[in-house]
């Protein structure tokens, strides 16, 4: 049974399919759209339909872009000697707002995961090997410290060490800040394992 | 500082402007968005848009919906005699959802708030006033129990007595599975008052 009408139930419907919004949250936004002003809907769906038909991979890194090469490939400051391999554009993000990384990025769209059937051929893995074949020092693998994180390290090592092409890995440990008390047991393992000298 | 592209940021900004939707979420909305199929897409717009151009006020009870007339309005099986007077549409779905009240609606779309500066003239008053000229026995006064909604049924009553007609409010007291333990004094005195004999 509906309790509202034909096109509000199909719109609670389409915007209770997003991530994170149940039931309950659809019926509010459905209402927030609903009694916010017409030019505001229109810029919403606007940017929405904008970015899904404007947004495409950069054709060097992979990234979700604008144009043909995203503002970091483009740009003559960046070091494209150094390349680091990320799973995603928000894992890219991440380490930009570091502002502390001045090479470049690969975004592979994914991890390896035999489990959910991701091999090798389904992540942007190829476009990585054909940018090897240019003036790259060292490729730096900053996938997730997940099993399928691991997993796409360990490929990525044993792929590019044959060319010689020094190949390294971000350091997993004990995050800044962190309460030892609270921290899992494998971090504190890897943490103990990765110590430096003082 | 972007560290995603124009469209994408634009994106991040309409979605985060959304209730309860935070940067975070808004990001995550983002590349959901821009990693579903293009008919998903264009489905979840077209509802918004739709929804938007479409759903208008009932001409009788003032209820979002689709055409002139809500299906409950439209409706001969109802009891249109007994009026039901809501805050918002959500608030008669929530009655709807009983299945018990075979009566009709009116949708004041607010409630008087002098703090927030929304009086009589602001919500749909004049609308009710136009159809108790009509052939009704009963109002039912079923704004929120707020400052806000007990305001508003004042208002309503001083407003409907003088016609005649039988003007009532939906009870307060203990929700039922509700321990009284949790419950705040306010509810509690008022379960008190509104007691009934058994």
């Amino acid at each position: 049974m509906d309790y509202y009408s034909t096109k509000i139930t199909a719109l609670i419907e389409e915007l209770s399919r997003l991530p994170g919004i149940g039931p309950k949250s659809a019926g509010r936004l459905a209402f927030h759209l609903l009694n916010l002003p017409e030019t505001d809907v229109n810029r919403l769906t606007g940017a929405i339909l904008d970015a899904k038909h404007n947004v495409r991979y950069c054709r060097e890194c992979c990234t979700l872009t604008d144009g043909e090469l995203c503002p970091i490939c483009a740009s003559p400051a960046r070091d494209h000697s150094q390349i680091m391999v990320v799973e995603n554009t928000r894992d890219l993000a991440a380490y930009e707002k570091t502002g502390k990384f001045n090479g470049v990025y690969h975004v592979l769209h994914g991890a390896i995961s035999p489990a959910l059937g991701i091999g090798p051929a389904d992540i942007k893995l190829k476009e990585l090997m054909v940018r090897l074949q240019g003036d790259v020092n060292e490729v730096i693998v900053a996938t997730n410290s997940s099993l399928e994180g691991e997993t796409t390290a360990m490929y990525l090592s044993k792929l590019i060490k044959p060319t010689g092409i020094k190949v390294t890995r971000i350091a997993s440990g004990v995050p800044v800040g962190g309460d030892l008390e609270y921290i899992d047991e494998v971090t504190l393992l890897r943490a103990l394992e990765g110590r430096v000298l003082l």
